[in-house]
C-alpha cells in the first residue's frame, strides 16, 4: 500500500526516474498540473533568504500567511486553516467530521475518496456522463443527498475541467443544509480562471455553515514540492480543524513563499494570460490529431478520450514514457474507461514536443 | 483555539516578536530544544541546491529518505512512515487507531494528549513525583493498563529528562500485549544521548506488534522550520498509517535534508560531544544559583524548580523576556506546579548570558 497510493497519481516523477534510470532534466512531465511559468523570482528569492530561519519552529499561528490570504481572497482570518498542501486538509476534515457516507463525482480527484475511506466512510459515486461532457447535474445530485453526510465538489473538476457556477453550488448548499450534509468545494485550480468571480464560493461562507472550501496554492504558484494549501469555513469548523492538526503543520518556507506569492500580482496576471492562450492553442492542435478527442479545457489541463486511437491510456502512457514524456493515464479513475488520458498545459515549445510525439506514437497504431 | 494551542509550547518566537516588536537576531530562545550547532553545512548546501526542484511534487514514496533511515537506524523500509514532523504522526496514529482511553505521564509533551483528544479519547494521567526525580515506575504503570488502549512514553521525557532503559520498556510492552494496549514510544531526543543503545526500543519492533516508535529529526539536526519525523512499527500498522495520510506529506526539502543529515557523521559526533559537555557545565552553574533547583539533564534541556526564588514560572518568563531571553514556563504541564521552567542547552556564550540574567532577575526578588 505504501507505494500503490503514490503510483495512482500524476507527477510521480521520482518513481519514473528510478524506473528509467534517467535524469530529471530529460523528462517532460505532462502528468502534473503545475503552472509552466515555474517559480516566480519573488518566491525564489524569498526561499533563498529564508533558509537560515529553519533553525526555528514555524509560526504556529501562521499569522503573516493568514493575513495575506485574508487580504487577497477577502475572507476573515478566523475562517482560515492553513494546510501542508490541500490534501492534508481533506484528511483532517474527514478525521474530524467522521462522515458515515460521502458522495464524490466519478470521475474526480481520488484523494477525496481516500481521505473518506481513512475515516471509515462509505463512498457513493455520482457518475458523470462522457456524452454530456461530464457536466454535473446539480438537480439530480440534490435528490440523492438525504443519506449523504458530506459531498466533495471539485470546481473546476479534475480531470474533466467541468465548471459549476457559484449559483449552481448555492442550490446544492441549500438542499444540503436541509439534509445536514457538508459540502466541501475544492477550488484548487480556480486561480487559473480568468473570471473566477462567477465560480468561487467564498462569498457564500458567511451564509452557509455547511460549506468548506479547500484551496491549494501549489499548482498556480508552481511549488508542489513545498506543500501549501488552506481551508475556509465558519469559525466553529475552523476551530475543529485546528484541534485535529499538528500546530506546526505548515513549514516556514511554505508560509513565507505563500506570502510572497499572494503579493505577486505581476506573476498572477502573466500566468492567467499565458495559460488562457496556451490551453486553447494546445486544445485546437489536439483536435487535429486523428484518434484523439480532447474535452474543452477550463484551466491548465486537458482530458482526452483516446478510444479512436486503438490504444488504452496505459499503452499510450508507456509509449510516451519511452520518449521521456509523462502523461496521466486516467484508467484508475472510477467513472472513466481505460481510454482516457489527461495532460497539463505547458510551455509552447514543450507542447509542440508533446504533439509531435503523440502523432508519431498514435500514427504507428492507427 | 487557533492561537491557544500555539501559545502553549516553547519556541513560539514569531508570536514573541509580534508582541515585542523586536528583531529575530536580538532574541535568545531557550524555550525550544534545538541543537545549538544549527544547520550543518551539508544540509545548508542541500537546501540551496534543491530549491529549483520545488516545481515538482515530492517523492510520494519517500524512497531515498526511507533508505537512509533504514541504513542509519537498522530498520526495514516497510516499517517506516515518514512524517511532516513527528507531531503529525501522533495525530494520524490517534485518528487511525481511535483509542477510547489513553495514558500519558504527567508531566510530558502536551501534543500526545491533544492528538488523543482530537480522536475523541479519554485521557488518564500517570503522575510522576518531583521528589522521586520524576522517574517512571513501570511496575505501577503496568497495574493500570487493563482499561488503557494506548499509552505514550516520551523517552527521554520532555520536560523532565527522565530516561527508561529498553529493558524497562520491554516489561511494559509484555504487559501491554496482554491488555491489548498500544505503546507509543517517542524517541525524538534519543539521538542526543551518547549511549542510546541502552534506551532505544528499535530492536523490539520485530517482537512486539503493539509497539510504535516516533522519532523527530528536527531537534538534533536543527531544522524545526522544515518539519521532519518518522514512525516505526510493524508492516501492518505502517500500512494503516500510510492509508491515513496525504501521500505527499513530507516536502521535498525535508526529504533531501533528511538524507544529508543522516549521512553527516561528523555533525552527529560533534553534536553529541558538544551537548554532553555543555549540558553538565550549564547544570552545575544553575546549581550554584540560589533559588534554583535544576534536575540532572539527560539530553539538551534542563527542568528547573524555581519555587525557592519566590517567582512563578510565568513571572520569571516575563522578567527574562524583558531581556530578550525566552524560557519555557512549565505551569501549563499537568503534573507540574507553577514553579517550574525548562531551558535548552545552547552555546557557552549564550548559556553565560542566560546565567547572568537569571542571577540578576532572581537576585532582585530573593
Amino acid at each position: 500500500m505504501n507505494g500503490n497510493k503514490a503510483a495512482s497519481h500524476g507527477g510521480n516523477l521520482y518513481a519514473a526516474l528510478r524506473h528509467s534510470g534517467g535524469d530529471l532534466s530529460e523528462i517532460i512531465d505532462f502528468s502534473a498540473n503545475i503552472n509552466p511559468l515555474g517559480l516566480s523570482e519573488n518566491i525564489r528569492q524569498t526561499l533563498y533568504t529564508s533558509i537560515e530561519s529553519l533553525i526555528h519552529y514555524p509560526d504556529a499561528q501562521g499569522h503573516d500567511l493568514k493575513h495575506a490570504i485574508s487580504q487577497y481572497y477577502h475572507v476573515k482570518d478566523e475562517m482560515i486553516t492553513l494546510g501542508n498542501g490541500a490534501v492534508e486538509l481533506m484528511y483532517i476534515l474527514c478525521h474530524m467530521l467522521s462522515p458515515k457516507r460521502i458522495m464524490v463525482t466519478a470521475p474526480t480527484f481520488s484523494e477525496y475518496e481516500a481521505a473518506a475511506r481513512a475515516s471509515g466512510a462509505m463512498i457513493e459515486y455520482f457518475y458523470l456522463q462522457a456524452d454530456h461532457h461530464f457536466t454535473i447535474d446539480i438537480q439530480a445530485m440534490v435528490k440523492q443527498l438525504a443519506t449523504i453526510d458530506l459531498v466533495f465538489i471539485c470546481n473546476p473538476n479534475n480531470p474533466t475541467g467541468t465548471l459549476l457556477t457559484n449559483i449552481q453550488i448555492q442550490e446544492l448548499l441549500i438542499a444540503a443544509m436541509a439534509s445536514n450534509t457538508y459540502v466541501v468545494v475544492d477550488e484548487s485550480f480556480i486561480d487559473f480562471l480568468p473570471n473566477e468571480g462567477a465560480y468561487t464560493c467564498r462569498q457564500l461562507l458567511a451564509e452557509f455553515s455547511n460549506l468548506i472550501i479547500i484551496h491549494s496554492l501549489t499548482k498556480f504558484y508552481a511549488i508542489p514540492g513545498l506543500r501549501l494549501g488552506f481551508a475556509l469555513a465558519n469559525a466553529e469548523l475552523t476551530n475543529l480543524l485546528h484541534s485535529g492538526k499538528d500546530p506546526w503543520n505548515v513549514n516556514t518556507l511554505a508560509q513565507k513563499a505563500g506570502v510572497a506569492a499572494l503579493n505577486d500580482s505581476a506573476y498572477q496576471h502573466q500566468s492567467k494570460e499565458y495559460i488562457g492562450k496556451n490551453k486553447m492553442d494546445l486544445y485546437h492542435s489536439l483536435l487535429s490529431i486523428p484518434g484523439l478527442k480532447p474535452y474543452l479545457p477550463s484551466v491548465n489541463f486537458i482530458l482526452i478520450n483516446i478510444s479512436a486511437s486503438n490504444m488504452t491510456g496505459e499503452e499510450l502512457g508507456n509509449a510516451m514514457a519511452v520518449h521521456n514524456i509523462l502523461i496521466r493515464d486516467c484508467s484508475n479513475y472510477p467513472g472513466l474507461s481505460s481510454s482516457y488520458i489527461r495532460i497539463a498545459v505547458k510551455r509552447p515549445e514543450e507542447n509542440s514536443i508533446l504533439l509531435r510525439t503523440l502523432k508519431k506514437v498514435i500514427g504507428r497504431v492507427l
